[in-house]
């Protein structure tokens, strides 16, 4: 799997000097003390040309000695990257364009376009998505995955919107946007399992949307759960048994570090290997795209190594599943095209 | 562990020409593009004469040419299962009764009889039940375990049974037909956990059977939780702390292929030694068989050899604890008699 | 991590002759065949001049000879415990007071506090507490932990204390006590997770506490929790987010055995290291104290050498985040105050 396709990331930010332990992870204090820690000290450490686990301190120095522009675009290019696939609808201060880094595609956000729309939102999903790729729901986040199924009634969404007060959390009608969004006919991304302490662990299990899956397989729309951990389990079993379910491995790989080994075959007990998609989740640390897809490439390598050991499958086999997870299969479910000439390669 | 029983199992096709990517998973699209196809190609291509790991198509090819009946036959003998113990229930057309291939004992599906009676279902599972050394319950893709412990009254089986239409999925009855099954006093079988997409997976956690466990304590009757995955470790608890629970490994061995040594490994936390069994619930193709016994007696070996290396337990240990998850608990549990001379060796 | 602090245990029996089989496990049967089984027989045997893995009979036999004084004596020794903090709440005829066998500090169950106050519980528990270290929340036995999260009225107190009969089970006046804890500062550890059959297990996932942490976080006090399995992975999410959240793998090192390894990594996939917590749990008997602690040194050094084999961290990292997770985390937590001479070492 030498090609990599980002299948859900974000902005990177353009401050020389940034509070990494507080970028890093998805916690409101900052924290470098643990496996994503060391993941970054490890894999980020010698593209500013330091030696592997200098301390975060040191780190952090050089960090802001070369500033922002030239981290950003060493990250990226030892990311080796082929195409990203960016959520555009996460806005913070001082963010950098990420088609400046590298070649994007769009994945638009339901609950953006929602709280800035002026007008019908069916129309406006309709125009924001546009050349885009895929569509994102954060429902998990705003009132957790075990919402009704059903599509809601006209009369119902326009209750909902009535009493609505500042940003969507209304049930209903995230229900709403996930269903304009199946007849968009996009891949819809979901965001499962953990994430910021915003998100209700306990009813973001991918599980949960069942119901929801079974409703909306008639239409096939193809649905990616991303994330997923602690849930991953689960959610091999709904891309098992439901065809239009897609996994993304999303921010697990770069917040386990080195155990990413142990949960990436998690993911691999039930997950088809041709809906098993990798993405980084990275935002606003460029090192965070290198972490994650550093970590991915190493980790799924051992993984795989350890399964030829066991004679478990051939190098063939081996080979192509890797180039599938990694690139082909986002390729395929994403339209995005045949592959270019990579960009973003160094040191070759 | 050279004897193995197979503790729940269904029957298999005689037709020459099948699916293998519909019948293999419990999806219900035709996939082989996972764990249990890389482990279907690599245990079950020698025995119809190809190399480990030929393309699923050449193997399908190769599968036709023998025919189902060679097929069945070969499957089964490679298996090298000492008795199978078969729920009876499940029906499909054009299924072999697997008598012809095996040593067998029926367990009885409640669901089955209950849908089939005409009068009293206790007497109707009476009567079914003779001969029987177990009994099985669907509630979980029915109504889910989180169901209410209580034995329902009489008249509220009445009230239940007169709004009834179609197959049973009303929980008053699902109880009502296991609380049955405690006055038989048979061993009862209970699906929890994955399965096909029918499962409600969030409440099919065996944890959610605790009240119920608990209520039947008193009454002395083992209750055998299959599959379990992914709540296989809250089924070990439940285990380690209800004598009268046991947990079957069942379908996560095939499934999961060569990730099986991780999963057996976790099952094993917790699960008293012998309380823990081995099924394949292989049904339709007798592959199925195959992959479960294969992929069973290559994990548990590793893992086993694993905790060797660590200084965990003694080869003693190692050895006997293996012949009773094998076939030691389950020959005691469900009063199967002393071993017979081993049947369908095959190689030897 | 030569030193260990034992962050949450409990008193061991002085009675010469036990069923270990039903003091080892929290079953209320006897069982010692299991990972714990083995892991007692591989750590305990060679204290009382055993080989490893002798059978348990001729195990009990042993301890018997020696007398449960001896055995206590020894087996503490070789846990190599700096500092134990004893859960002083859990009640059981025939316990030896623990500072007659190593240094301990106190940690005051709320719920014992209360059922034997005779006026103002906050009055009670700032007398209990005086020289305590933290206090201790049983909830998720009594009630489960997906508790309102905030704090009752007066009046709701009232009502719930007015209705009150035999031991505490309303969740009103376990609410009312965790507030009560938050108001006396100290560090609260909280029951989740397994343990014996009491337990609601589907109701005892720390992730279920989630609105409550929201609402305790303004108040700085630390909440530790403790145990976890199989929901450690929440639990590690939880601590990632929470910057007041610690997690303490309490007794699950030693009833898992040899595969605590494999359970470590999980603890360690999101948890920061400064906030991972080592305890045995241990209760009864004093061999719980010695598995616990053999285990944790054996499991953690095979895990941390993977990663360090894995080139995932320096040495200098290994051996800094063990020296944290076995006793520095605790002692800074806790306040334990600079380490003294170590106490309880034996062969050296």
């Amino acid at each position: 799997m030498d090609v990599l396709i980002d299948g859900h990331c974000h902005s990177v930010l353009a401050d020389d000097d940034v509070d990494l332990g507080r970028w890093a992870t998805e916690a409101a204090h900052s924290t470098l003390d643990g496996a994503l820690g060391l993941a970054l000290r490890r894999w980020c450490a010698p593209v500013v040309d330091l030696e592997p686990h200098v301390p975060v301190e040191v780190y952090a120095a050089r960090r802001r000695e070369l500033g922002a522009a030239e981290v950003n675009r060493r990250m990226l290019a030892a990311a080796r990257l082929d195409t990203l696939l960016v959520d555009t609808g996460l806005d913070a201060p001082g963010l950098v364009p990420m088609s400046e880094l590298a070649r994007v595609r769009e994945v638009v956000r339901l609950e953006h376009v929602a709280e800035h729309a002026t007008g019908d939102w069916a129309e406006a999903l309709h125009a924001a998505t546009r050349g885009a790729v895929a569509v994102k729901s954060i429902a998990a986040y705003r009132c957790g995955l075990d919402l009704d199924p059903r599509r809601p009634t006209a009369a119902e969404v326009r209750r909902a919107l009535a009493g609505r007060s500042g940003r969507l959390a209304d049930p209903v009608l995230h229900r709403h946007l996930l269903w304009l969004a199946v007849d968009l006919g996009l891949p819809i991304q979901l965001h499962t399992g953990f994430g910021d302490s915003d998100v209700p662990l306990a009813r973001a299990d991918p599980a949960l949307l069942q119901p929801w899956l079974v409703a909306v397989e008639p239409y096939g729309v193809p649905v990616v759960l991303l994330h997923c951990y602690p849930f991953h389990r689960q959610a091999g079993w709904l891309a098992q048994v439901f065809e239009h379910v897609y996994v993304d491995v999303g921010l697990t790989v770069a917040q386990t570090g080195t155990r990413a080994t142990a949960v990436l075959g998690e993911f691999c007990e039930l997950t088809p290997f041709d809906r098993l998609l990798f993405s980084t989740d990275a935002f606003g640390l460029a090192e965070l795209y290198l972490v994650g897809a550093a970590q991915f490439r190493h980790s799924w390598r051992i993984l795989v190594d350890g399964w030829l050991a066991d004679g478990a499958l051939s190098p063939a086999d081996a080979a192509a599943i890797g180039d599938r997870v990694g690139a082909g299969n986002a390729r395929r479910l994403y339209r995005l095209g045949q592959p270019d000439p990579p960009v973003g390669r160094v040191n070759e």
